[in-house]
Order: structure tokens, then C-alpha cells, then sequence
């Protein structure tokens, strides 16, 4: 395997920015600018209609270089950013678009639609997670955590369900119908977000995913609000988290 | 109204810990060693059937004088530590270990005796909440909050509901029966403890409690995990919660 290839480089605030590319799938990797020391890094899936430089992504990786020392990966997924869209895409947004002009459910749509988009990029993550562990400054040794909520849980789901080297994960905002079961076979610690007043996801829905997973350390962070409202301290509680747990493999490998 | 009766003072590790009395109800105040400027306040009960000193108690205002800089004050609740039981607190207790010896739901007594504590320590807890405001070093302008898990939330959810200087609070652990209708009134910001495993208080009914509060602003952090095995670092997500609160009314004031 070869390391990404970098296609850009910026930096600011302490902070490297580095486009990449894997097998042509494109991607961006944040680093801390002062230090060429290994340290752990967290893959973060962006929500649906967005893409790797989103703002939460932005400010999210920001966050966690800053706060707890890692590199910070997102890839756009399939159909998304910098990626084609398929006409299996063009058609699931339509049917997305339809039936929120028509004040229809969008749970179905999103559910089917996300599990399309993760059998794809469950792969593409792990061949990026490869590559990623070729460079010096990452290692193949180090901890991996895992940050997606809303679409990045419908990835992320499956991608830790089946990918040894992530042993941390924050999720979220999902709906069971198509996790639940994969979610059962998750051990890791996570955290996950559900918003309290969903207009979208049905609090038992929320609250059924949560309980599926078979962690025994799993932390529920439900807070009052809208789907669009989830508070950005929970962007501070998760670099938390991985702080936490990184802490604690390193103490333990020590 | 006068200042609380001191009545023995030592201090460590940067912490002031005097024991006082108001009215004759057993305190102790913790406070920030360095600097005499007024600093917030957070009032903590204690568990059912420990007392203000417990390991519970000073370890969170340990992590809440030196991660915030506040005060913390902790009365024993009636019946518990330095004060005296009644034939009443006997019978109740003796009913308590029954149903504990034979495996029958301790709801039912906690929630009735809980109640009654409630009722008159409720007074007692805002009549040292002015004794503690005449000090120089807390005063009559700077905010409170409240922090108590069980029988703290007994007695919390009512004295929050009828005391406005309280502006912030964390909760959590108990039966909604005789505090949801309370705690529709409460509008503050509040942090919710709750045991996703807990082998006394049904998940359903944890949830419901919660789902009580009236405050535009409220968390759910729920773990997997048994009664009494709340993580130690929701110890440090509530002085966190305090510490962001704290500081915006202080922002919003300057």
C-alpha cells in the first residue's frame, strides 16, 4: 500500500491542512503543524449533502488537532463534494426532495439511500485507512477513532463494525431500521448523539440505536432541540472522549 | 440574616474547607484558597445514606473549586450525618433494608421517604443559601447552582422549582412519580444523570423524568451501567456544565 497522495497544503492556527487523493477518492488530513511525533488520529464521516470541508467538519477537526493532538481525516462520500453523482443518486435526492416539499417522511429515503452509500464507502475508508498508516506521522500502531453523525453514522456503523483498528467512535442521529444489527456487534467505547425533540427521527427510534450497541462503555447524550440543534459543546465532549480513550491505550500499552 | 456559624476551618491543596452551621443544620463550605473575589456558588445534596463529607461530595468539590473556582456548600439532609434520626427516619429505613433483604423494589419506600425529606429540606436549604450570601466572599448578586444525583435530586427538583437565585442544576437517578409534575416547572438549564442498566429505576421512567423539565436547555447523559456505577468523569462534565453556565451569566452581566 502507498501512503495518500497530497495535492495541496495549507496551514493556519498550528493547524496542516493537506488534500489528498487514495485510489482517487479524495480527502483532506489536519494535522498539529508543531510536532513530527505519531499521533492517534480520528476518521470523521460528514452528513448527508455535505462534504469533507463542511463547516461542522471544519470546526470539528479544528477542535480536535487543537484539543487533543490527532490528525483529522474526512473522504467525501460517494456522490458527494468533489465525487460524480451516480443516476441512482440523482434519483434518490429527487425522491428525498419530493417528499420533503411534500411533507412526507424522510426517514425511508435516508435510511435506504445512506446503506447504498456505506456498502460503497465502507471500503474506500479502509483503503484510506491504509494508506493514511503508511506515514510516518500516523503509524500503524497508533489509536483510530471514529466521529460521524446523522449520514457519517450510517458509514460508520458498518465501518467499525468490521475494521479492527478503530477502537472509539462517535455517533449519532440515525435511525435503527438498517444499523441496529450491525450496531450489536460493536464493543467499543462510543458516545452518541440523539436530539431530544427530532423532527425527523422518532425519540424511540434514537434511543432504540443507542441501546443495540453492545459497548460496554456507551455514553448517550441527549439534548433538547431540533434535529439541526445539536449543541456544539457536543463537538467539545467528543474531542473529550477520544482524549479519554487515546489516554488510556497509550497508558495501557505503556 | 446572619453570616453561617463557623465552627472548625483547614485547608489543602489549594481548598478551604470550613464546617459551619445555620440554624443549627450541619454545612460544609469549600472554597477556592487564592484570591478573595466573589466566585459562584454550587449547593450539593448528598445520596440517601451518606452525608455531607461522603467520598461523593469531596471529590466533586474537589474538581468544582479547582475546575471552576466556585464555592461549594453541602448541608446533611435530615436524619443523615451530624443530625438526628427520627422514630419516622427509623421506621422508613427499617422498611428500606426489608425490602432490600427480600428482593422487592425499593421505589416505592425511596420515592414516599425521599419526598418527606424533601419537605423539610427544602427550608433549610434557602435559609443557608442566605446565610451563605451575607459572606463577603460569595454575596447576594453571584450565581448558584445546584448539584445532587438521588435522593440530591429529591430534594433538588423541588428546592430549584421555588428558589430563583438557583440558575443552573445537574440532576439525575431517580423515579419520576413524585418529582415530574415539580419539575415541569423548572426552566433552567439542567444536566441529567441516568444509569441506562439500573437495577432500581426502570429506564422508562428515568427517561420520563427528564422529559419532565420545562428548560429549553437540557442534556440527557446516560451510561450504560448498573446504579451505582456512574462514570467519574460525569463528575467533570457537570463542573464543566457549570462552568459554561457560570461564565455566560457573568458575560451577559458585564
Amino acid at each position: 500500500m502507498h501512503p495518500p497522495r497530497f495535492t495541496a497544503e495549507s496551514s493556519s492556527h498550528g493547524i496542516v491542512e493537506r488534500d489528498f487523493t487514495v485510489d482517487g477518492i479524495p480527502g483532506v488530513l489536519w494535522s498539529p503543524a508543531a510536532g513530527a511525533d505519531r499521533a492517534p488520529l480520528v476518521l470523521m464521516g460528514h452528513g448527508g449533502g455535505t462534504h469533507k470541508k463542511a463547516p461542522a467538519m471544519t470546526g470539528r477537526a479544528q477542535r480536535l488537532v487543537t484539543g487533543c493532538g490527532c490528525h483529522v481525516a474526512v473522504i467525501d462520500a460517494p456522490g458527494h463534494g468533489d465525487r460524480p453523482r451516480t443516476a441512482h443518486d440523482e434519483r434518490e435526492i429527487a425522491a428525498l426532495y419530493r417528499a420533503r416539499a411534500a411533507g412526507e417522511p424522510e426517514g425511508p429515503i435516508v435510511v435506504r439511500y445512506n446503506a447504498h452509500l456505506a456498502d460503497i464507502a465502507v471500503p474506500e475508508w479502509r483503503t484510506t485507512l491504509d494508506a493514511l498508516q503508511e506515514l510516518p506521522e500516523i503509524g500503524a500502531d497508533g489509536p483510530v477513532g471514529y466521529f460521524g453523525i446523522n449520514m457519517g453514522t450510517a458509514i460508520g456503523v458498518p465501518l467499525v463494525a468490521v475494521e479492527p483498528r478503530i477502537t472509539a467512535a462517535v455517533f449519532g442521529q440515525h435511525w435503527p431500521d438498517a444499523l441496529a444489527e450491525t450496531a450489536r456487534r460493536i464493543t467499543v467505547p462510543i458516545e452518541f448523539d440523539l436530539q431530544w425533540d427530532d423532527e425527523h427521527i422518532p425519540r424511540e427510534a434514537g434511543l432504540a440505536l443507542f441501546d443495540a450497541f453492545a459497548s460496554r462503555e456507551k455514553s448517550l447524550h441527549a439534548n433538547a432541540g431540533k434535529h439541526k440543534e445539536l449543541p456544539r459543546f457536543e463537538a467539545d465532549s467528543a474531542v473529550r472522549f477520544f482524549a479519554r480513550h487515546f489516554d488510556r491505550m497509550t497508558t495501557s500499552r505503556a
